[in-house]
């Protein structure tokens, strides 16, 4: 099996294994106790949070262990709105924040908060300029990722955070996909991570506010962690992922080189090895072992079987395979092309054999999807001027599929109408037109879901 | 070293460190993937939440895991309390809960909630009558711990779920300190326990909610655990608290059964070892490992530290070791001696060679911290009728100190009047009283902090 999803979870690292286990015995004790297992363990607490303070670049004072990443942007963004609920109730995000940010902003909204999302330009990337536009006297914080967790692209955080700063508002970063990778440059207000993403135990994430940034702890309160994190301390847990991430920082430069290596070797193969396939992210700005691409007539959970199958572990961003049954909110903001979605995200040490094999199997596990689908192969004749294609109830790829097997009919300069209930073609059909060098004319209202005009240009 | 603090938290059992070990290699992957290592990582969650579930005695998808005991109260009380917001803003929880508890009814007062507090008996049982009487159409939810964390005694948690099930009201039972002896009996709505209390790894808490009962998780929305506890499982942990559970379980009747008769031993022979020392706890309905005494004219944190210096590791409710500077809520509202409180908690497998050990010790350990304290031995002479104490500005147990050191000076039917400032006064002088046979007429306002007044009887 080949395991590209480090992205996700990586497997835990043998440093944080080590570390785990050696602490098994020194650190369950109670830290605030004063008999001596509690003084061990507060010692454990205390040297862990000193050397994954030193990685994030802060003070040890500034920085709790949280149950999760996910657990430390839910507080840290309630922490800070609330801290600073007088100078007002706006807050930023980007569009393509992890979803803990963004449901975060949609409890604030629903509390009467207000939130602007600053869109990102097709490589999924933010503008400093937009933030700037975004900074009202009322906003209380602004939040952006160091890097895209679907597709990699590295956000330009110590610009963003400079113009945040020059109006006193707060950046929060998460740093989920990137800490291991080094830390976040610029004048970051609060961070946060999580340490099953760089080889560290699953149950601890970090957070770090500066001092000076009114922080209002929010829940029931609890004495641990400085107030900021409730619950009994994991310090086996907490132990391992600072060694860990000490662990991956000393490699780090030499790593990312290598699967940086390899990254971009898939960036520029699958076009070559795969028809109508969209590779999306940045191409340089962007993290070293994730590349995510879209294959049109392909669907993404079919895909990812096949894919398993073929002893390979990878996720998608695609509509078919989220429980939420809508495409990627990242996706969606970048206007990439979502269906047949694949994200590989290499973990460290991810062998080259393993990508090459990779990249053998892909075509033919998308030529078996496509076929499965019935994907169209080119026509030729065009009769009528217009067409309607009826693909209601009908899921992601279906739609483009429908749309593509009856386009070679209508002439050039005729339309194709598409009737579709399924979000993903307002994504996936304007997608295909420029792939294809069609006019995608626009969304119409139908009696049940839109109607999407397609004019044939060649 | 002895260790006698469990109920804080108890060393790793050798089951759960087996269970991790074995589950960090197959259980690091996210289980909401469709790949194989996703596939293998649901399996182990899954199978936890079974053996759990049979354990609590509950369905498995009545049962989520948190990322700790503390967080299951939260979230557990806080779904309730919003689920069933139409019914009404009453709360009702014993006198005796958990911090966690009582923390989390603060912020539903603070939010315009009402809370009634259920007062317990001298030994730390509330009865069922007081949480009927507490009743309200408008009550949304009743809280009461199976078994109470510092002085051991058993609540009547069936009885209570039979009053709270009559009135349609949910009872949320805070089983951390009970689960690893055996189920709560009785018709619970809510129940909510931690791992690392029998044995299972920090980071794992577990909260059953029976269907039915109204339950709004809140906070951000997060898909994983049915909405109810946000963040990135952690498996490994809890495949090792749910086996661990499990094996504490099969041994529990036999264990208990033999730490009961340790702690009997303990409550037996510290009155005729000790003098002056006040056993808390009901003898009889409590939990086999707990025994608590109150030790007068002592500091509990030096006591401590002559307990450490010997090497035993218990804990204490004094005000003097609690960073909060108040004498322990729950001897508190049992009215008992606080003063050099000292809670012994046996872990499973405690040799009775060590119990023994801390009998022979105990006795040398409080003369020594009465003697550096200067605490008075018996006078005779009495010479004038009323006597002033102040005590202002010095910390229990010294008002206590200064009381009996001049008691003798007043002749029988005369007063003293203690002035003091420090809270733990107000418990301790009445205490003292008691326990001297003496009479405590009541507590005057001074200018600061109160004067206590005693009549001498004998």
């Amino acid at each position: 099996m080949s395991y590209f999803d480090a992205a996700s979870a990586a497997p835990l690292h043998p440093v944080a294994r080590q570390a785990l286990q050696a602490s098994l015995d020194e650190g369950w004790a109670d830290p605030a106790r004063l008999y001596r297992e509690g003084r061990r363990a507060r010692m454990l607490l205390d040297a862990a949070r000193e050397a994954a303070a030193e990685a994030v670049g802060c003070r040890p004072d500034e920085l709790v262990f949280t149950a999760s990443g996910t657990r430390a942007v839910h507080s840290g963004m309630e922490g800070v709105l609330t801290g600073r609920r007088r100078v007002g109730r706006h807050l930023i995000v980007s569009a393509v924040e992890h979803s803990s940010v963004l449901h975060t902003a949609e409890v604030f909204e629903a509390d009467g908060g207000t939130v602007t999302q600053v869109p990102v330009s097709r490589a999924g990337e933010v503008a400093p300029e937009a933030y700037e536009a975004a900074l009202r006297p009322d906003t209380a914080l602004a939040c952006l990722q160091s890097a895209n967790h679907e597709v990699g692209t590295v956000q330009p955080v110590a610009e963003v955070a400079d113009v945040c700063g020059a109006a006193g508002v707060p950046l929060l970063v998460d740093a989920a996909q990137s800490l291991g990778w080094g830390p976040v440059e610029g004048g970051w207000s609060v961070l946060t991570a999580s340490a099953h993403k760089w080889g560290g135990p699953s149950g601890v994430g970090l957070l770090a506010v500066r001092k000076g940034v009114r922080f209002a702890p929010q829940g029931p309160v609890d004495e641990r962690e400085s107030g900021r994190a409730a619950g009994f301390e994991n310090i086996p847990a907490i132990v391992a992922a600072a060694a860990s991430l000490r662990a991956v920082r000393a490699t780090a430069a030499e790593e990312a080189l290598r699967l940086r290596e390899l990254t971009e070797r898939i960036r520029a193969r699958v076009p070559e090895l795969v028809p109508d396939v969209e590779v999306v992210g940045d191409p340089v700005r962007r993290l070293p072992g994730i590349v995510t691409f879209s294959c049109l007539f392909v669907d993404g959970e079919t895909l990812l079987h096949e894919l398993d199958r073929a002893g390979f572990s990878v996720s998608s961003g695609s509509s078919c395979t989220s429980s939420t049954l809508t495409p990627s909110h990242v996706l969606n903001a970048m206007g990439v092309l979502s269906e047949g979605n694949v994200r590989i995200s290499l973990p460290l040490g991810a062998p080259a054999e393993e990508v090459d094999r990779f990249l053998s199997v892909l075509p033919g596990a998308v030529a078996a999807v496509r076929e499965k689908l019935g994907a169209p192969s080119p026509r030729t004749a065009g009769r009528e001027d217009t067409l309607v294609v009826d693909a209601i109830g009908k899921r992601c790829p279906i739609p483009v599929i429908e749309l593509a097997k009856v386009f070679g009919d209508v002439p050039v300069g005729g339309t194709v109408r598409v009737l579709s209930d399924d979000a993903a073609a307002r994504l996936d059909i304007p997608a295909w037109c420029e792939m294809r060098g069609q006019e995608y004319i626009g969304e119409e209202p139908a009696e049940r879901g839109s109607g999407y005009v397609v004019r044939r240009l060649s």
